[in-house]
């Protein structure tokens, strides 16, 4: 899984799952995505890295945030965007995936941002593809959401500078968050000192502690001294099922509330990937305070996307080990 | 409402209705309306003046035409257009609304062009948006439609040069319509001598004198010796309802036919906002006749849409109080 | 009819049909489309041919597939690209799509990619469009498909060079196929030797003799010595009715399998329009084995759709009849 990612040169080529990936990566992701952030202050908000190429969103699970944010990142350094909305009952069995997939490789299209349902969907597409082809995952199933882990490490970057010394507390369902498990992952590759996961126990995997952090089922304790608090949003579909009591009540335990938030650091953070469910996850004063990074988080997540896209392209030269004298060193990863 | 909509030069800042403007900021879209028409006869229909920004068509309530003509007009100004519709249940409560807003604000972008079923949606987004964002209300209930009223203003300036000496006659569902508002309010600012409404007494708004028109519930005296007939499209559904008789009976009373037309100026111009329901509003001897200007105003609303993104973006400088020698003058609206 | 499509130069104007066409033209979109295939390979895969142009891919039914190719090939020639999609029943009068077409002629569109289900949709906008308006047919009805047939035709003459000495045979539905309608055409314009239609007698037209083409019902025999078949994409929908026996039964019948390929000529060619109907049509080992073309005919749809939109814009000047010293030769067909 770890050569799909990586060239022999140590550089980006899918992104696909932090799992894998070693910490000098994450970190030129996060310096890439840094060495963006001035575009924006420009009076023309694009460069030409990606001019010619020809971008796919390839959506078997419709997400209007998601592929938004993608697709300005794309059109941000001036590629083509083409996007496509698959229904996922229209490509049920595997052999119509990898049509779909040779029908765009055929069309000379260059990169594939995937969303699907199903975990795995985008290393089978990665393994699958031609060797020019490169692969963004946008979320899959249970199992991975490598950008948002990524803008959030961005985040927690840009405001604590050092993961070595920080307490991180993740709170909501663990249990069915793709997110959760690659922030766990991005956490630990970074270096960050303490992560906790706070859930119900309904909420939280079998052998959590395996994953390499604290589980805890009362919040306060959870989030006692934390730097970084990150809130999942909730499924509205887990309430109807036997593992959560109703809204009302999830809230009373779990929700962010200032009184509650008296536990952790004075100068915590407060993250959520967004849409907040307001009065279930976090209170307004919470969400719209001067803790909440929530909406830096949006930002960032067009500069990290710009960041792999272009890095994946090999339009961006990050490897350490590349050697400047070695022919033709950047063509072999476009 | 009226600082809202321009700054502290008097430039224009957002365009929400007319109303709150001055004679000089509707004669300033007209003329850099006028100056964009030159564009299409160029080889290549682009100016770059708003290369690199990113113009968001925000539509709560979905219209392929309306969408159509601002992403046009965005593109041949050479932004990045990008369509999300929202449906309108899913932000029911003010506070989603005002999230969606600012996730938009944290990914850069840099213009709204908000369409939405309930009045004053434009002016709550335009209210709430950081200052760098821009707001144009491509139409909001039923209170203002100023894109489509200016493009008609153009189609009449082209065609009878002076307001000062004309009698308009707006007819259809003057009630329900945000179009109708829209032109009474830029006829009155623009000095239109008289201006009259002709609609059954059921379409008719209780005290329609107030503002400025002369109502009629006959259509040849409404029309006796007018220079411009505005048709007004009538919604089907309000044909369900106690307001109106079958649509074969509006259209015996209502409907332009050649017949009835003699009644008006012989250079009268006939304009209608489109799709035309034929038969119903006027019959295609007098949709297709000479005397119709429907498609011509199709054409002027690209012009005009471009004249109020860029005026509104700051990348054309029209206003009268602008002292060349101020510095960073033109900065300010950025 | 051929002058609908072709102006008084001999120059491609609108892209209709097949029918209409002479060998030189479809031999001058063979070429173009050569000479697009080497954008491909370079780093920056667009030409500024059409820059600034709009062109609208009007769907009257849907299509992602063809929809995708279209708007890709518009985009590596720098075009902008509109994508309407329009409810058939929302036009079931003529009148209606004639004002449709109005007013995106007055919006200062160029060219209109229509897919529509009713034949001759296609020829009706291009007769009723203004002079400047390019028309291509994208699907229409049961009558013509022309880029699919021109794709097929650039597959066929890059393996095989030479129609003269061909034997070609198209399996599948041919009653009911577009595609095969134009796909016939071409190849007997382009002087193919042996044209072969194999199909149920349920799915053969009435007095198939009289396209110029060898009918069987037995699908070894059709395909006997053939140097390229093409199979056609059994819609789903034929099975329900009386016209034909379970997908099973068809199979056995109709479908490509390795053992009754081996009646054809070894270097035979297989092709399909896609997306491919694996055990219906064809089974897995032939769709995917070394004789398939399948995905050289996605590619080459791209090269091929861009050789008409360009052609027929007037920017590219293909015709053996221009005489360089005519003055504003170029410009007449803009």
């Amino acid at each position: 899984m770890s050569n799909l990612q990586v060239d022999e040169n140590g550089r980006l080529r899918h992104f696909l799952s932090i799992e894998g990936l070693n910490r000098q990566i994450l970190t030129d992701i996060l310096d890439t995505a840094e060495s963006f952030s001035g575009i924006t202050d420009q009076h023309i908000k694009k460069v030409p890295l990606l001019r010619g190429r020809i971008i796919v969103n390839l959506f078997f699970e419709s997400s209007t945030r998601t592929r938004t944010t993608f697709e300005l990142a794309a059109k941000r350094l001036s590629a083509d965007v083409l996007n496509i909305n698959i229904n996922a009952s229209a490509t049920t069995k595997g052999e119509t995936l990898l049509d779909t997939l040779r029908n765009l490789e055929a069309m000379h299209c260059d990169m594939f941002i995937v969303r699907h349902a199903e975990s795995g969907s985008a290393h089978f597409i990665a393994q699958h593809a031609q060797p020019h082809i490169r692969v963004i995952n946008a979320g899959d199933g249970r199992h991975s959401h490598p950008t948002q882990a990524m803008l959030d490490m961005l985040t927690i970057r840009r405001h604590k500078k050092d993961f070595s010394k920080l307490k991180v507390a993740i709170v909501g369902d663990i249990l069915h968050s793709r997110v959760a498990r690659s922030q766990i992952q991005a956490l630990s590759i970074l270096g960050t000192s303490e992560i906790r996961v706070v859930a119900p126990r309904t909420l939280l995997p079998a052998k959590v502690q395996s994953l390499g952090v604290h589980a805890y089922t009362d919040l306060k304790e959870g989030i006692r001294d934390a730097d970084v608090i990150i809130m999942l949003r909730l499924q509205q579909e887990r309430m109807q099922g036997a593992l959560l009591p109703s809204s009302h009540e999830y809230f009373q335990l779990y929700g962010l509330t200032e009184e509650k938030l008296s536990c952790a650091n004075k100068d915590v953070i407060i993250m959520h990937p967004g849409p907040i469910n307001r009065g279930i996850e976090m209170d307004s004063q919470v969400a719209d305070g001067p803790r909440s990074v929530v909406l830096q988080q949006v930002s960032n997540g067009i500069d990290v996307r710009m960041a792999v896209m272009s890095m994946a392209m090999g339009s961006i030269n990050t490897a350490e080990t590349t050697d400047p004298n070695a022919p033709n060193a950047s063509k072999e990863t476009r």
